[in-house]
């Protein structure tokens, strides 16, 4: 996790308290290199659970999954945001509220894409408000799948989400826990000093 | 591309005669294994090249570009098609017409992403009325970028985007090319029968 934290430190951007801009990595541009560092951590996390498939959410969260689905050797599924002429009638749906945006928005999953008793890894690029993720937990309910856990690449620490998703018994494995930002400086959560 | 022909007829949906939906692999459900020999293919397509990036649209682009970019050793960038509070008010700009929704809609590349002289080469999953790609190549332009080649997925040979993007010039490899489709049966175009 030390390289994730340098590149935080060096290549990230925080504007006020609350937002971390690390598109020059992980959501605009993509170091896939890096990336699939970040991957191989999470299969590593997880590796003794057993994984079925991995769920997402477009659209930043889709490099990182696909990367660790290679080491997991599983499938990837993100919920969609946006309604297509492709998309099924037969979804699960959940709401999501956007504090950012101040809306509330659906993501959708095709039902034939998770079944009853799946095991399925949660991965995204952020966990902030939690509220993407508890509607990815939502849908795993409403499928009958079984949440393995949430692997997140940032947590900000100082918002509920982790909290949120913990008090729910979910197992969350975040690679870097930020406790504080500005503009001068990030305070990680202490934790293991493994290198990524 | 047997195989990628072979997923395409046994996991494809054709709806009417233009639309396919292949979202068990490609698009919503994501066959990792697989678009990794996607992504090492076009690598192979491309060996001769020297690629410096691989630009992509969000969303359905990123998973294919992810994986080829691991075969480059290069970052991949996607442009986004929605504003966010992380993204700069310096980006590139282009104007995309989608013919499903019939809007036009703006994709955006952050300057700091395409420099003059880059050679990039545009990945995406789809080759239609080459709306998206004509985009990324008027963006490569106001960079001063070179444009090494697009490598797609899947080219609608029965609509017009690939003749106008090799009448500019663009070396186009898709990997397969459908000359005709129904709910009935699809129609290659031939060409070789390499492996996948």
């Amino acid at each position: 996790m030390e390289r994730l934290y340098e590149k935080i430190r060096t290549e990230g951007t925080v504007i006020g308290t609350e937002i971390l801009k690390v598109d020059n990595f992980l959501n605009h541009r993509l170091d896939v290199e890096f990336l699939d560092l970040v991957g191989r951590e999470f299969h590593t996390r997880f590796a003794g659970e057993q994984v079925d498939s991995i769920l997402t959410v477009e659209v930043s969260g889709i490099a990182v999954a696909v990367l660790a689905a290679r080491y997991f050797q599983v499938p990837v599924v993100y919920a969609k945001k946006h309604s297509s002429k492709t998309l099924s009638e037969e979804t699960y749906n959940a709401e999501v509220f956007s504090f950012t945006k101040k809306t509330t928005y659906q993501i959708k999953v095709d039902r034939k894409f998770i079944s009853p008793g799946d095991r399925v890894l949660i991965l995204d690029d952020f966990l902030a408000k939690g509220q993407a993720a508890l509607g990815l937990i939502e849908i795993c309910r409403q499928a009958g799948a079984t949440v393995v856990g949430a692997g997140m690449v940032i947590e900000k620490d100082f918002q509920e989400g982790g909290r949120m998703l913990r008090d729910q018994g979910v197992r969350v494995e975040s690679l870097a826990r930020i406790r504080y930002m500005d503009e001068e400086r990030i305070e990680f959560m202490g934790g293991g000093a493994d290198a990524l």
